[in-house]
């Protein structure tokens, strides 16, 4: 069993880093880091990690700017990532930052390291642990932000 | 005969329980349920649903926030369920809750279960009884809220 | 030689009918009527038409509401019926009626009737008079509104 | 070596017959023609001249009204020949009027014709003399309007 | 080895110029030059030169105008290049540049330049250096303009 990590120089955080960081801390599945300049490359990175690399998974990191243009290329990754899904039929957890969703640079910062490892964990219960996600269906999970809990009755 | 069920963490209502419930009271058709943690990892849980656990219909039930990012996302979740039903030749009943539909939590809740429940009903006349769906064409049906009717000269 | 009519139960016009009523008035073509929730099931409906009952071209008939939402599942509906096109080299004539392009009910039913029919009788010379349809290239045809006619000289 | 080439009822100008004179005039490379109603119907019959006529380029000839909707449409057109394209290494040449892009019909008549004809002179170089084209690289090159030219240092 | 470039006779700077410059500058891996007329015709040109002339990495290069249309054929061509990209399983950089992004010609010209180089530069690390790019992952690289850096702690 492999994970795939694929990221940019584009963002302004190691996404990879703390991906990695938080791998290591709950599992000993093997990796592999794949680097690409920005987020409309990791479409074809991700299918390279799955079908040339080997990996069961893989996660994206991607940074994404401000702009109508950045949301439109937000759209082609994602649109190219769940291609990428339905061909190989292997799970991609697309973690995406979007600059303009924090008012400061640390608040970003933030956001980043709690979304990227909360997505870490959800990719290693895709894997090796499903029943947990069943668990917390319909429970309003968030990444990045606190979780937003269930409606009740 | 097999119904794939797939639903997310991110939704605030459980709607894999409500589905599931519908389904034990009108058939008897076994199931299979999936949990994904976002709207965009339905599609690939669909196929492999499909593809991986034999099912001969999947009913995806996703929740999508209120901004234009997640009207993006919901685009890119429906583009990527009709590919997934065009390369396997099998119906994907897609069920999404908006959460600005309603005005009141409680609300939401009443839409949510009115729209599972009508959609499973559908899913399981496309797959033993297409002739009742035949009989409602051009009715105007709704799901979630009460039907609008036909237009009648 | 068969023709496929895919229409849904969301449609407050029984588009189908009309559909039928014409197809019987101008040809003797055999069809197949297949019915489904909504215009997000039409694609694969209009696939299983083609492969799994050996239609030779399918008349698609949507009904689409007037939010943008409704616009982006129209967008969905087109992209999925051009790529059951592409993928299996037939026609699928697309019959939308839009909510908001008439202001009374009654206009609406005038607009719809129109369409199908003259829509039906595109698709009929597409498999059996293509000619025809030459004939009026570029002379500003529509269907459910007066044709414009040519720009001339 | 044969070209195709496809156009529309809805045009509100006979562009087929248009591509046709020029082809005429700069070349003896075989047509084939093929008209259909829409836009949407466009990449199929793209995909027929190439596959099922043996077209080894096809020119399609659209029409497009000024609505939101007629863009989304315009959308999936781009979309649906850039994916025939893919599947078919064929080039197709697009060749698009919008109605809003004049004041007057005779001015959109002046735009049509000459887009038109340089298209196909593209089409044909693309095809004989790709050579013309990379000596034309980064030249400002415009159909239906007067060429902007290169900036230059 | 062979890198592809792939470029268009619409763009106002002759980028496959300054490409084929670059290329020539850091690296002695022999390049194939591709005019065509504007950017939806990039894709297939993308493909042709990676199946038809044994390219092992695209660098498109296009030029965007500034109206909403403009923006919708942007998209078409960055989902085509995804698309490519995961048939094949290689690498498509792709290089535009937008009327709108400089006030002036001569801004175009230095942002056209500077973000052409610096591509060509991530092309070759990735076909024969891909340790570079890892070591520049999260440091806020940019194309056209100064890097932004990282976010620091």
């Amino acid at each position: 069993m492999k994970i795939g990590i694929a990221d940019t120089t584009f963002s302004r955080i190691d996404l990879g880093k703390i991906a990695i960081d938080e791998l290591r801390k709950i599992s000993s599945i093997p990796y592999e880091r794949y680097t690409v300049p920005g987020i409309k490359d990791l479409p074809v990175a991700a299918k390279k990690l799955i079908e040339e690399r080997n990996c069961d998974l893989v996660i994206t990191l991607g940074w994404v700017g401000a702009t109508q243009k950045d949301l439109a290329s937000y759209v082609v990754l994602s649109m190219g990532l769940v291609l990428v899904q339905i061909l190989t039929n292997k799970h991609i957890i697309d973690v995406t930052i979007h600059e303009d969703e924090a008012e400061s640079e640390n608040e970003l910062l933030k956001i980043a390291e709690n979304r990227v490892r909360e997505h870490v964990r959800n990719a290693v219960d895709l894997l090796v642990n499903p029943k947990r996600l069943q668990k917390l269906a319909g429970t309003g999970q968030r990444q990045g932000f606190p979780d937003v809990g269930p409606i009740l009755k």
